[in-house]
């Protein structure tokens, strides 16, 4: 798999995205849950397993369809912040993204160093961290 | 543009696609559509010229959402029998599909071969193009 390949295929397909929940048992009061997805259908789980092998972390999930005629959707994800941090950043540092997701990259970084610089344990860096989560987390769901 | 960026892409975003119309006024009988097609909405829109520029073919159509709260699509599309032949199908031969629109891409140079060839003047030709164009068309549409 050619380096470029993969940007261009998640600059397509992938997604970089961060939510925040409630969570009492955590300092800040909430959780923070950064995450790469690259979603397929059932007839390219190859590829995210390629994708996987690639990156050497991260897991795949079936999402099953409601709709016994429609092929299930299966998402490659990275939710270790290790990984995100250790792996797929630097991919992505190094081969950038040529469509609108490197924006969403960009916020991705910015939370990730938040994170990384214990920001979201005060009120100001956390409204921060949940505003830039908010400009990674539209709705993109194909039918 | 890196050239593996681009089938990197296209393996997400794009689609190889045949149509077939009633057309009286053509010797078939039928009008035969085969079509190249990225997608992308409004933020990308960027990308979509670079990729017309790097082709060096095609056309921008702007396809207007019914509901005014999403950002417009627009569509790359090369439809010119000519420009596929000598400059979309030889990228693809050379920069291999990895998902499974690779099948769709042999199946799309199939029937560009058979037009070629004049087969779509033959009955038997034309169901065979007729059965080939079905597999390309299945509904992909984002919400």
């Amino acid at each position: 798999m050619d380096s470029w390949w993969i940007t261009g295929f998640v600059d397509g397909e992938g997604c970089f995205s961060v939510s925040v929940f409630k969570n009492a048992t955590t300092k800040a009061g909430v959780q923070i849950f950064p995450e790469f997805v690259v979603t397929q259908g059932a007839k390219s789980l190859l590829t995210l397993k390629n994708l996987q092998d690639f990156f050497g972390c991260g897991r795949i999930y079936e999402n099953r369809r409601k709709d016994n005629h429609r092929e299930n959707l299966y998402r490659y994800c990275v939710r270790s912040k290790k990984d995100l941090r250790e792996k797929i950043i630097p991919f992505f540092e190094k081969y950038p993204l040529n469509t609108s997701k490197r924006q969403d990259f960009m916020v991705f970084c910015k939370v990730m160093d938040m994170i990384e610089n214990k920001s979201h344990l005060t009120p100001e860096g956390l409204m921060i961290i949940r505003e830039l989560a908010a400009t990674t987390n539209r709705r993109k769901i194909r039918v």
